[in-house]
């Protein structure tokens, strides 16, 4: 199974692509989209519309894992959150890959233990479940564990 | 010029195609998208951004006017109102058809002199403004003032 994990944002998209099989990952790929801050909205959400696309073309994965966003104490940063996780939910979608949404703390505790864990945990886990990768953001990093997530929670049938 | 307007929602996004020509505005159609309320929300988002497509090789919009999504008392509706947001904005900006966004006052004000107008006002103004109008629903009613409103805002140039 090849997923592809996101962790939206309009300033920066992570993105990962691991492939699972049985009990062994792969690291495939990973990256960050990033749409020019001074374009307006509009643009910024096809930059990760087009990005998203060219990534489900270029890779194929069988399936998609993102994060579920809770309205934070900013209810303005949410709506814009809100904006770009559905120019990349649509991408995805258009393409009838399956989504697979997740809270982030189950994301975290499936790779930690912890649901409260921080970025700096969840690279260093990231790290050593998956010796291929080396993620040079945050953003890269959460990607991947949300994508490395989603193969534990189909393994356990969570 | 031709100008969609779109009135964005998870449940029903409204939309209508207006064209304008010096001072005169011609109705050319109207409706609504309708994704099935029982379907996941990553196929609903794909529904609305289908249907925006489809409209945009249909009728072959100049631009395209949109409303501004504020924070309403329902921080959790408010979220899920831009994710379906989000999805008609990315399937107009893939065409790089320009949007206008507006602030619903200033949508209303620039139909009925008056910022807090109720939806039967605009419906009326809507029927007034552009007798070959007969809309159904109020979704549709209010995308009809999103496309006449910009009509008035590049007229006078606001």
């Amino acid at each position: 199974m090849r997923v592809l994990g996101i962790d939206p944002g309009l300033l920066h998209t992570g993105w990962a692509v691991v492939d699972s099989v049985g009990t062994r990952r792969h690291y495939v790929a990973s990256g960050v989209i990033l749409p020019k801050t001074s374009a307006p909205l509009a643009e910024r959400l096809a930059v990760i519309f087009r990005g998203v696309s060219d990534l489900c073309e270029q890779f194929s994965p069988d399936v998609c894992s993102i994060e579920i966003t809770f309205v934070n104490q900013n209810p303005r940063t949410t709506l814009i959150l809100g904006h770009a996780r559905a120019a990349a939910i649509v991408a995805v979608a258009n393409r009838d890959i399956p989504i697979y949404e997740y809270e982030p703390n189950k994301i975290k505790k499936a790779l930690t233990s912890a649901g409260h864990a921080d970025k700096d945990q969840v690279y260093k886990m990231v790290r050593m479940l998956l010796p291929g990768a080396n993620p040079k953001t945050s953003d890269e990093s959460d990607a991947i564990a949300i994508a490395l997530a989603h193969t534990n929670m189909a393994r356990f049938g969570l």
